[in-house]
């Protein structure tokens, strides 16, 4: 039977993750929950992780290796950011032990861009990153991560130079949630309306300045010429995604395209997107990455 | 004293407001409530009225005008839309009558941009446009009407040519109320924060595709350097705005330069954000236009 080496914890805002993993990295159990930062702060951060390593039946000595929000300072123990320039391998350097504990539990630190004229921060992405391009990353990388808070990175020789963070996840969920626009898209099912998608995109890419129009042109198309709430539903996805890449793709690319960092539906749209600009993609699983990441870092803190 | 000729509504989806009016256009009356399209449906419309006409001591018998949402599908009774190009005049020759009451009362239509390429519809706005320009208005005038649902219009000798709505004001409210950035604004108080409302309309006027790249730096910058919760809220709004701006001054402009019809805070921000950008504009209070614009249709129905 393989042995247990470490636990991998993806800690989100909203989402945990865990991970039981020999020293070849294979997996030898998983859990997944929506006790997140905000969740796990009333059972205590300590209890939620033993919780989840009594159910896979994890060694209560085992070394943990956590990322993402439960570094941050609403988190369990503030994990401070490595400032931009950030070498990949310095996010290893710098996690944070969590104090009063009986076994070595780490946190990683996130990234923060200290401009005032652009001011950003990330905190799991870097983590992505990576297992998604590895340490020493050769050359240089632009890489999307779609999501709530949508990360786009520019990544010169395995250090990332500069990123920017697009609140689309965020902006698709309020609008078509809390605005008019949840009548119009009110009973949508799960098949995605690919046309409705790539004509959204490609409006906002060649004018996002009309974002905000574009928007309510699917409350006003559907009054007018009706429409079913999925095309309405992609209009929204597809006006944001779009607004975002005309951002994101503004500067100078590298000649290898895109690094796109998802899984599952946010893959396939964003995926979609980059196909409607015509811009090539290399499309690396979000959990794979985080995984991989995770794996890095235990080996370089534990050489687990 | 006085005599009432006749009574003005205007309609909203959350705000009702009513005027008893002479025939020399002297406000009598007013009252305004939150009795809009949505909170009017379950007492019923007639009923609302009734008992706002009551308080002002409004004889029964007085014909009534209205203008707003009152004339959707989902108010009172469909007043449907003039298309575009769309003549004010016309506005006023298509009223409808309130079926089955015991008194003349009339809804103005909207007006629809029936564009499958740009879809759009506006009810209320076009009587504000009516009494902000008057029925015979010569030349050309481009409108920003903000609000909600904020409507650019380009008028040519009287005639709606096209206009486009805008979902600032409602993404505005999504955005400081159901994302990460509540937190941010949480505590503002009334003072506007001028400095950081003009940079954050250059910054979006200037780079229209960061929109929502500039909307999570209100976040970043206040963890990365602090803030009042009053600079981020109008870091946002300038954002929102700068936006809108971006697309409304996109074509060309007559030399007169905008016509804002605007009222209270609306009105003091528009103008600073056109002021930012170094566009001249002709302010009209927002309810004096309307006021005005159902003036305009109780003459010319009743000759009131």
């Amino acid at each position: 039977m393989k042995q247990a080496a470490y636990v991998a914890v993806d800690w989100g805002t909203s989402s945990f993750r865990l991970w039981l993993v020999d020293r070849a990295s294979n997996v030898l159990g998983e859990r997944r929950s929506h006790e997140g930062m905000v969740a796990a702060g009333k059972p205590g951060f300590a209890a939620v992780l033993q919780s989840h390593m009594d159910a896979v039946g994890a060694a209560h000595e085992l070394p943990v290796i956590v990322c993402g929000m439960a570094g941050a300072r609403q988190g369990w123990v503030e994990a401070g950011y490595v400032d931009t320039p950030a070498p990949l391998a310095a996010i290893l350097r710098h996690a944070v032990v969590v104090p009063g504990q009986d076994r070595d539990i780490r946190i990683l630190p996130g990234i923060a861009q200290r401009d005032r004229a652009a001011p950003d921060v990330m905190r799991g992405e870097e983590t992505q990153l990576l297992g998604a391009l590895g340490i020493d990353a050769a050359g240089e990388a632009v890489v999307c991560l779609p999501g709530t808070h949508s990360k786009w990175v520019r990544v010169n020789g395995g250090t990332v130079e500069r990123f920017a963070t697009f609140m689309t996840g965020e902006l698709f969920d309020a609008v078509s949630r809390e605005t008019i626009l949840s009548h119009a898209v009110s009973g949508a099912d799960d098949a995605v309306d690919i046309d409705a998608f790539e004509s959204a995109v490609t409006a906002s890419f060649d004018a996002p300045a009309l974002a905000a129009n574009l928007l309510f042109q699917v409350r006003s198309g559907q009054l007018l010429y009706g429409g079913t709430p999925s095309a309405a539903r992609e209009k929204i996805s597809g006006t944001l995604i779009g607004l975002e890449l005309a951002a994101g793709l503004a500067g100078e690319m590298p000649g290898t395209g895109i690094t796109l960092v998802a899984s599952g539906r946010l893959q396939m749209l964003y995926q979609l997107a980059f196909d409607t600009v015509s811009v090539p993609v290399r499309s690396i699983g979000a959990e794979d990455a985080v995984r991989r990441g995770l794996a890095m870092a235990a080996q370089s803190i534990w050489n687990a």
